[in-house]
């Protein structure tokens, strides 16, 4: 039977999100009729839909390798009203699939649309292909776009840990507020490059603890005395106590930041030395020049499996990527009802990892390819030479 | 003759300036004999010297690859007294030969510090080693350290844009400020791999013109008009009117920034659009993913070419770029005299290149890798499929 596919993108973009959809459509343009929502939710609910022609399949698959979402993407509230009225574009239409790839945001709007598809007797086969950077997601180990942008984060520490060392008569203390909303998964990510004690990350802040001033100072202190200088990283979603926490709205919605820029304030204030707030931003999320080989194996590999779900006429499922329990590095891919994913909410860095980052790093291993450099030790440590 | 050398970097580091010091380490290591300055004028100011052994020798040329500066860099003001006590260090050591590895500051301290040699009868030789991320030193067509960070802020931006018109019903403007202090050579070098007029920038702030606000609204209104969204770059170095400017002085010296979230309130305000202010930050001269393998090979070059100068008794000179006549790509090495690039000045972009930036991107293509995937045409814009 050849079915009449809906596909979008959801949430914040990712360096591979398109590749995913790339796959997905590679796999069954010739075997159904694939139309494209234009920026996910919001034309789904608008009835903003493409027709699927040979060279809108063929420009999309070219766009497999680049950053951003290619149909457009952003922020929707799903409130009930929209729901209703996704609905109505689907059945209009007489759509017979529907695919979103996105987030948790994503995969609830998805299943409220197949309930309500069910309560009109609708019949509507709903598939979720799995993303984001934070890896907030739930029912699934780990999602497409988290490893590069975790890459980043690496590398931008550790490259600025050189940075910082060679620049401690200037400034001594340098803040990297990663991206993250309210987990830690990015933030603790920041040591995973580090061969070196005294190239950091001396102190990383998570959301899922609460945050010691206290103890961020003394740590800030005792590393300008050990090394001449302290990195430390930051989530957006740390939670400052006292009001201090800059984090604001925008059409509704938090937008977390200026953690770092709040600590930078409180440490010049109170201990006289030179700090800078760096806000790793955006390229987190979109620059092409990390992104992990893997991660975009794994992100074409989501497109190909949602592909094989349809064609099995699975329904109410999010792909998922579930790991061996003999091995670290297996992957299966696996499907999860879309239940079980909201049911896991948020999805936190657990306690064990937060306790023991070496037992994170070794969970993260598998996803980044191994294409750091090592870095010699340093030779300078503050204004002596640091014999090894 | 064996030699008394001492080396140094100064100034904020670059991706590539460990290459340099690498580079001339090799070459002469084995001729003469080879001290260390740490953290630049400081260290040589006050007599923070290592002594180079075979195995510190072997540990900097380790550092090839790495970002910072290995020996230690960081600022530190050339006044009367600081220029006293180098030449004393100097002099006490008995030093032959004094390199430093740096940009403007560095090239007026290393001329005064020879002119104070001369006066006192000490027969010192003394060579400059270019290093710049903002090309803003005189004397030398461009220097190492410019291409990685330019190259960066190209990726940064393109792949920034793909994010940006994905996410334009949550945020419709982007203003992403770069580096370069008072030249406009990193902004500027945004659009080099623009390959589509959507992409942007759509507009590009730069410290050699004066800001017209009201020229720079019409184009964020005029540009989401036509778009969904613009994307904006503007230099660090920009001078906003009416005293709106957010620089600030650390250390008597002035840390220039803020414009971009300057004008990210003056926009929310007064058209009710939402902007985010992106600073691309220290990745910008730190970040070893994106480093220009050209310009790692002319930071090695520099280093070699300054072996050669120092073998040949050249004094009072920097390693510079000349650009061949018949040819854009061909570069020679030459020398040239300290009091010429202290005389060129603050290197800024051209009037040629700001009327005409593809002349610019013509300049600065033998510089950046070719390592940039060209994007497909955009799918969506604003809200419409973009027929092709």
């Amino acid at each position: 039977m050849r079915k009449k596919i809906l596909i979008g993108q959801a949430g914040g973009p990712t360096a591979v999100i398109n590749a995913s959809l790339a796959a997905f459509v590679e796999e069954l343009s010739h075997l159904h009729h694939i139309s494209y929502i234009v920026n996910g939710y919001e034309g789904l609910a608008n009835n903003n839909i493409v027709n699927g022609t040979d060279a809108l399949h063929d420009q999309i698959i070219q766009h497999r390798n680049v950053p951003g979402a290619c149909l457009g993407s952003g922020r929707y509230p799903s409130d009930e009203t929209a729901i209703k009225k996704s609905l109505k574009t689907i059945m209009d239409r007489n759509v017979d699939v529907l695919v979103m790839i996105g987030g948790n945001g994503t995969m609830a709007a998805l299943a409220q649309i197949e309930q309500l598809a069910r309560e009109n007797k609708y019949k509507l086969q709903v598939i979720g292909i799995p993303k984001t950077v934070d890896n907030d997601l739930g029912g699934t180990d780990h999602a497409p776009g988290f490893a590069s942008a975790a890459s980043y984060v690496a590398q931008s520490c550790v490259d600025n840990s050189r940075d910082l060392m060679a620049m401690n008569n200037f400034e001594q203390v340098r803040i990297i507020e990663t991206m993250g909303r309210n987990s830690g998964w990015l933030a603790a990510a920041s040591g995973f490059f580090t061969q070196h004690v005294s190239e950091g990350p001396h102190y990383i802040g998570l959301p899922e603890k609460s945050f010691d001033l206290e103890e961020f100072l003394e740590v800030v202190k005792s590393s300008i005395d050990k090394y001449g200088y302290c990195l430390a990283v930051v989530s957006e979603g740390v939670r400052l106590p006292n009001g201090l926490s800059r984090s604001k709205e925008v059409n509704g919605r938090e937008v977390l930041g200026g953690v770092a820029e709040t600590l930078k304030c409180i440490i010049e204030e109170g201990m006289g030395v030179n700090v800078r707030a760096e806000t790793l931003g955006i390229n987190q999320r979109c620059l092409s020049l990390d992104s992990s080989s893997i991660d975009f194996q794994e992100a074409e590999q989501c497109g190909t499996f949602a592909a094989k779900l349809l064609q099995n006429n699975i329904t109410g499922v999010m792909v998922s990527f579930s790991r061996g329990e003999d091995s670290l590095n297996y992957m299966n891919l696996i499907d999860v009802p879309l239940r079980d994913v909201l049911a896991a909410g948020e999805r936190k860095l657990p306690d064990e990892f937060i306790k023991d980052l070496p037992k994170y790093y070794k969970w993260l291993s598998p996803l980044i390819a191994k294409n750091h450099m090592v870095y010699p030790t340093p030779i300078i440590k503050g204004d002596v030479y640091a014999e090894t």
